[in-house]
């Protein structure tokens, strides 16, 4: 009994939905970047906390029709300094980027746009400023309490970034699950042993191992390779329910060999869907222990489960991590070529995208199937190809998931 | 003296040129994702090594006119066996996905298109196979000595799957270089100070450590802060300079406290360029020892930083780790809304995706300018306009670079 097949979109939902959180910890931020913060960080103070000098030059007080004026320097402010020096009208003061502006200054003269007068370092303007020009007012970025960087956000560089700057140097962050992997199939050797005759090696573990690590995720635990025999399955399996989450390859079909759903049934885990209106990779299972571990069983072929890691599993894994946002967010770009899909299923291909000009296409990388990942290697990224899209034309605008980092890098130097 | 303001694209070429390689390193699959191949990893075997059965069911020796015809089922094979029993005209043997299909058997008919007969484990099969239909001939996806993956790739979770299969456990990387962060700045407070008045906090130096160690770099030191003085700094420079890359923030302006290029001179630093026609971050200097390290100066300003890290550092960084395509690919789309560039400039600009009906569209990101780093906080990559364009409307055409890796996750969910 394999149950009812759902839909891609219901099956997300459904893995989704099964999601918990590990509880949070402290780290410090240089090792923040790649974990989901546990709290929101709010800005210190106003960002700018006072209003500061965007451009090297001179601090003068607006008044209008300055161009031409003549100003008497009566001081300079560095970055770092607070000054405080009495002025009169038509004084202005030497100040540098990043520097406080004090009252009554409110406009900032770029060195350009002065000369020296020859006389005791007074200046002249030479433009026309605009009143506040060149000022970055405190407060006009953010401020004071206002929340920067949400609980629930995967934090990137450019989030540590704000971190530093309202002073958050210890972090709460959201622990992962822990994983374990777990490869099924007489015919799998390791990539360290030989492999000969009908024996290949396996790679989907490895695979897995590798993504999940780039993942963020910390406790991983390889349980190696196990046949197809029934005891030897249920043993391997109870000891990857131990974790959090147990990620199994192989043998989740319906053929003889394929034992996983009921060794699973053996152990305890109840079925959540088993069957997926997709192409590849439709025998995809997922299951729950009454204690919560979530168990995902992937098909054999090594495209699926590239193409299901991507699409299904990071996304829970995301989201277990705490993550708010955890979906592969979608690029419509035209096809470079007309696709087939025969499957009556929603398909996944792997693509690349070709630019020609000043448009983008989307290529489906040709491939001899599901088990090929010679040509996969070679993708940037998901092509989505509709069920009842038996055919799209060169030029048909599609859904093009970069999920695979590749984007980073052009081919072309 | 700055010398000439040259082009980003010669800036790209320039800096990549003083690219250099740091010798190679063995390391096991699980630590290889990340890492430049330092060697060319060819199949060991063909892919797939045998003819290989695609789906579950009988393999037969096809005829024309199959359907309907009764075969007896002369045994069975599973993944990882080899099965050489004599065979007649009209047998046929059950088969598992995976496993090799043996001589002469040269078809496989999935067992949703067969019936048993009742009579002693027969089959009918009840649809009209295509030759050779369900079988992965040997060699379909590659030759034996195919190269698979290339010495330059930065490898990736899926090239990690094909080395696996090809029995490639260790494997030969290029080392990176070593590389040293320097803050400079007499207004600048770490995370973990207090930071009144006049003080702002160093996020560069943190977002570049981050970033770096995103970058999979190894060997990171920070120098911590310093003072816009000429001793301080030069002291502190050249501790920076016996890393094979120095990267320093702030100080490269041309105001009073930009002391950075000439202390850099006075290390025996070679400039190559200073002032790239670029808004923002204009004044970036980048230049080299005699011995070969390079140093980089960035702006202070936050966005700069950023935005130069992802199109001119990093590219840099790949290089130097002996990576073929280093350069961010862009993605051409059309604006959301116009964009202007006073500048004069190529622009590089935070921006969003945002997609009505079948088509996604880049938005600018609002903000206040270069130091803002609160809204780039919500980039989901770069949009670069072109320097002749005071002006694009909406729906114009632009460069998107997904930089920053958040196209993996949709805020929806």
């Amino acid at each position: 009994m394999t149950g009812p097949t759902i839909t891609f979109d219901d099956a997300v939902d459904a893995i989704l939905s099964l999601a918990r959180t590990y509880g949070t910890r402290t780290v410090r931020l240089p090792d923040a970047a790649g974990c989901v913060l546990a709290e929101d960080v709010a800005a210190d103070r106003p960002i700018p906390p006072f209003d500061r000098a965007a451009m090297d030059g001179y601090a003068i007080r607006f008044e209008g029709q300055d161009a031409g004026k003549v100003f008497r320097v009566a001081g300079r402010i560095y970055p770092g300094e607070m000054w405080s020096g009495d002025t009169e009208p038509g004084d202005a003061v030497k100040i540098m980027t990043g520097a406080s502006v004090p009252p009554p200054f409110d406009t900032v003269v770029p060195v350009e746009e002065t000369e020296t007068t020859g006389e005791g370092g007074d200046i002249r303007i030479t433009a026309s400023p605009r009143k506040g020009q060149h000022v970055a007012l405190a407060g006009e970025d953010a401020q004071a309490g206002e929340c920067l960087v949400s609980a629930g956000t995967l934090l990137q560089p450019r989030h540590v970034a704000a971190l530093a700057a309202v002073g958050k140097w210890e972090v709460a962050v959201q622990n992962p699950p822990s994983v374990s992997v777990l490869a099924t199939g007489g015919e799998l050797k390791e990539p360290w042993e030989k492999a000969e005759g009908p024996f290949i090696r396996n790679s989907n573990a490895h695979f897995l191992l590798s993504a999940l690590g780039r993942c963020g995720l910390r406790q991983i635990e390889y349980l190696g390779i196990v046949e197809d025999d029934r005891d030897a399955l249920t043993t391997r399996l109870r000891a990857g329910l131990r974790s959090h989450v147990l990620i199994v390859t192989g043998g989740v079909s319906a053929g003889d060999t394929d034992l996983v759903p009921e060794c699973l049934a053996a152990c305890g885990v109840e079925r959540v869907f088993h069957r997926v209106a997709v192409q590849p990779g439709k025998p995809v299972f997922v299951g729950v222990t009454p204690g919560g571990t979530v168990v995902i069983g992937l098909p054999g072929n090594p495209v699926a489960v590239m193409l299901h890691f991507a699409m299904l599993v990071r996304p829970f894994l995301l989201r277990s991590c705490g993550a708010t946002d955890c979906l592969p967010k979608p690029i419509w770009l035209p096809l470079a070529e007309g696709v087939r899909n025969r499957s009556g299923r929603l398909k996944y291909a792997a693509a690349r995208l070709e630019t020609t000009g000043d448009t983008t296409y989307v290529q489906e990388i040709a491939s001899q199937g599901s088990g090929d990942f010679v040509s996969a290697a070679w993708a940037e990224g998901v092509l989505e190809i509709p069920a009842d899209a038996d055919h799209l034309p060169a030029g048909a605008r599609v859904r093009f998931y970069p999920v695979w980092g590749e984007l980073l890098f052009d081919g072309n130097n």
